[in-house]
C-alpha cells in the first residue's frame, strides 16, 4: 500500500460506498447490515495491516498497533446521511489505516477507529460512536425508536453489540494520548485559497432554535396592506437580519433551511409562519451576542405588523477548541510539505465533540470539490489525500 | 317574511349551511347532491315567493317575477369553498329574493339566479355558472376531471344538467337590464370604517405568478456567508420588496401566500425556492406597473446573490369597472338610508366578471365580521342585511 497509499485510500472508500441500504445511493444508518458490511471490509484491511482488532460493545471498530503504553486515537466514522457522499467519515477511517500501516509497531500507540454512528439518521443522536468511548453516553438513548418502531437498544443487539456493555467503554484519559481526526472540509475555504489541507482551530459551537411567527391568515384581495398581519412578510424581514448579521461578524454563519407558512395558499395572506436558524461560530461570546441579536430582530419583525414571534430553543453546543500541541503537530507537518498553513474553524460538527471529553483533539481538513459534502457529489483529488496521508503520518512521527 | 326578512334571510342561510358533502363543515362542489339539495330549498323558497322557476341546462336556478321586458338579475352563487362559511353566495341569493318577493310584479322583471358554480372548487374553473349565460363557457370545460377522474360533462349529465345545451344558455344583452349582486365583503374595510354596506367601484385585475430562485444548496455550517448562493435569502429580500411596493400605492394589494425551499432542512443552506405572487388593483396600469417592479426586484434580490430569479405566469385578469348607472342607482339608495357612502373595489371576483360580457353589472357589500370569508367563521349582523335588502329594494325601485 505504502507506494499508491492514497489511490488505494479511495479505491477502498469506492469498495465501502457499495455497502449500501439502498440501491443506486449510498445509505448506511447504525446498526444495519450494511454498516455492518462496510465495518467488515475495514476489519479485514486492518489486520493485512498488522492491527489487532476489536469490535466493541457499541459497534465501533478498534484496530490497534503492537507498542505498549498510552494511544493516539486515529480515525473517523463508517456510518453516513442519507443519500450521502463517499467520503465523509471513510476517508479519514482509511488514511488513519494508511498512517497506521506505515509506522507500524513505532510509538506511540496507535489505534484506528471506525466509529458506529456520528451522523445520527437512524436515532436522531450525534456521536453515539464516540460518545461511548468518553463516557458520555446517555442510557436514555438506548429507548429511542427508528422510523420503524424500533428500539435502539433492541437493533444493536440485533447487530451483535451489547447495550449492557456500553458504559464500560468509557476511556481512562491516561490510556490516551489524544484523538486526530481527517475529514473532508464540507466548505469551500480550502477550495477557494486553492490549497490541499487546513488545520481546524475549533468545532465551531452552534445554536439551534426554531421560530414562530403569528399573525393572521386573510383573503389575498380583500385585505388592504395596512390591515394585513403577514407571518410571511415578518419572517422575511427577520430571514433579511438573519443574513445581515452573520454578513457583519467574521467568521459567523447563520442559516435559515427551513420555512413552512400556513396556510399555504396563494391567494391567502400567510397566518402562520415556522423557521428553523442555525447560528456558528468558533468563539462561543460572539455566537451569543449574535443569537441575541436575531431574537430581538424577530421581535422587532413581528411587532411591526402586529405578528407575534416565539422562539422555541432548540439546541446549543459550546464550541470545542482543538488542542494547541496537537495543533502544532499537525501545523508543523503541514509547513514541513513547503505548504502554506491555513488555520480555520469546522463548521460542522466530529466525533472530537465527544471525545474532548477525555483527549486532547485536534483535526486535519482535506479540501473537496466545490465544499460539497452529504451528497453523492462529494470529491476528493488523489494528490491531497496524498498530502493527508504524509502530513498525519509526519504529525504523528513527531508526538512519538 | 317582509316582516322579519334579515332574520329570515339568516335562517336560510342556516338551512343552506346544512346542505354539504362533509359532515361537520360545510362543502358545496358543483353537480353535487348537496349542492342540488340546496338548490331545491331555495327554488321552494322562490316558489312561495311567487316567482316562476326553472333550472338550466348548467344547473343554475332563476325565479322570474310576473312581469314581462328586459329583466334585472338580482342574485349570487350556492357552491362553496371547502369548509366554507355560510354567507359567501348564499347571502347574495336570498336578499335577492327577499326583494323580488317585496317587489312583486313590478317592472323591470327580476330575474333571481342562484348561480351553480362560482368557486371552482371541483373542476379548478371559476364562474361557470355565469360564464354560460355570458355566452363565455367554453366547450374545452367539459372534459376537465375532478379528482376522482369524472369530467364535467358526465358529472353535469348525472346531476340532470345537459352539456349539450349549455351554448344556448348565452343571454341576448337586449333581455338583460344588468346584473346586481349582494355579497359579503370578504375584508376588513367595513368593519374599520363601521359601515353596514359599501358599494363596489370595480371588480380588482389580478396577476399571479410563480417565482423560483435557484441559488446552491451547502452545509449550514461550513459554507462562509460570503460563498453562499442562498436561494432563501433572495427570496426572502424579494417578499419584503412586494410588501414594501403594495404599501406605497394607495388601492394596490400583493401577496405572496405560498413558498417552499428545497431542501428545507435546517442545516442545509436553501438551494431552491419557490413563492406565489398575486398582486391585485382596480386600475391596470397601476397593477401592470407593480408588476413589472416585482419582476425587477425578484432579478435584483437573486444578482446580489448569484441566484437565479424566474418568474412563470400564471394568471392575468383584467379589471372589471362597475356600471355607472348601477351604482349611481345603489349609492342613492344608501344615501337615502342616511348613511355614508364608502366606495370600494372588490379584491375577490365574482359571477360580475362573467356577466360584465352580456349586461351592465353593480355590486353591494355587506360589512363582515373580521373581514373573514372562505372559513366556518364568516358572520354578519342582521341588521346590516336588512340595510342590504332595503339598499337592493330601494335601488331596483329606482331602476324601475
Amino acid at each position: 500500500m505504502p507506494a499508491h497509499a492514497a489511490t488505494d485510500v479511495l479505491a477502498r472508500c469506492d469498495a465501502l460506498a457499495a455497502c449500501s441500504e439502498e440501491e443506486g445511493r449510498i445509505t448506511r444508518r447504525f446498526a444495519t447490515p450494511a454498516l455492518g458490511r462496510a465495518r467488515g471490509l475495514v476489519e479485514g484491511w486492518m489486520r493485512e495491516a498488522g492491527l489487532a482488532t476489536h469490535v466493541d460493545a457499541v459497534g465501533n471498530l478498534i484496530g490497534r498497533t503492537a507498542a505498549d503504553g498510552p494511544a493516539l486515537l486515529l480515525g473517523s466514522h463508517l456510518d453516513s446521511v442519507r443519500d450521502a457522499g463517499r467520503y465523509d467519515g471513510p476517508l479519514g477511517v482509511l488514511v488513519a489505516l494508511a498512517v497506521a500501516e506505515r509506522l507500524g509497531d513505532r510509538t506511540p500507540a496507535l489505534e484506528v477507529v471506525a466509529f458506529a454512528d456520528e451522523e445520527g439518521l437512524r436515532y436522531g443522536t450525534a456521536y453515539l460512536g464516540s460518545a461511548a468511548l468518553a463516557g458520555r453516553f446517555e442510557d436514555a438513548w438506548l429507548a429511542r425508536r427508528d422510523g420503524d418502531g424500533i428500539t435502539l437498544a433492541d437493533a444493536l443487539r440485533d447487530w451483535g453489540g451489547d447495550p449492557g456493555g456500553i458504559a464500560a467503554l468509557a476511556r481512562d484519559p491516561a490510556t490516551l494520548r489524544g484523538y486526530l481526526e481527517v475529514h473532508i472540509e464540507q466548505g469551500p475555504v480550502l477550495e477557494a485559497r486553492d490549497l490541499p489541507v487546513g488545520v481546524v482551530t475549533a468545532i465551531a459551537g452552534q445554536t439551534r432554535a426554531s421560530l414562530t411567527f403569528t399573525g393572521r391568515a386573510g383573503h389575498a384581495g380583500t385585505t388592504p396592506m395596512d390591515q394585513r398581519h403577514d407571518a410571511l412578510a415578518a419572517a422575511a424581514e427577520w430571514i433579511g437580519a438573519v443574513e445581515t448579521t452573520a454578513r457583519a461578524q467574521p467568521g459567523l454563519v447563520a442559516t435559515v433551511g427551513e420555512i413552512a407558512a400556513a396556510p399555504n395558499a396563494s391567494n391567502v395572506i400567510p397566518g402562520a409562519v415556522t423557521a428553523s436558524l442555525d447560528v456558528r461560530h468558533s468563539d462561543d461570546a460572539v455566537r451569543s451576542r449574535a443569537v441575541d441579536a436575531l431574537r430581538a430582530a424577530a421581535t422587532d419583525a413581528g411587532e411591526r405588523r402586529a405578528v407575534a414571534a416565539h422562539w422555541d430553543p432548540v439546541q446549543a453546543n459550546r464550541a470545542v477548541p482543538c488542542d494547541a500541541g496537537l495543533t502544532r503537530a499537525l501545523a508543523a507537518a503541514v509547513e514541513a510539505q513547503g505548504l502554506p498553513l491555513a488555520r480555520l474553524p469546522s463548521g460542522a460538527g466530529h466525533d472530537g465533540v465527544a471525545l474532548a471529553a477525555v483527549a486532547p483533539i485536534a483535526m486535519l481538513f482535506v479540501r473537496c470539490a466545490g465544499g460539497v459534502s452529504h451528497h453523492p457529489g462529494e470529491a476528493v483529488r488523489a494528490d491531497d489525500v496524498a498530502v493527508a496521508i504524509d502530513v498525519l503520518e509526519r504529525a504523528v512521527r513527531g508526538l512519538g
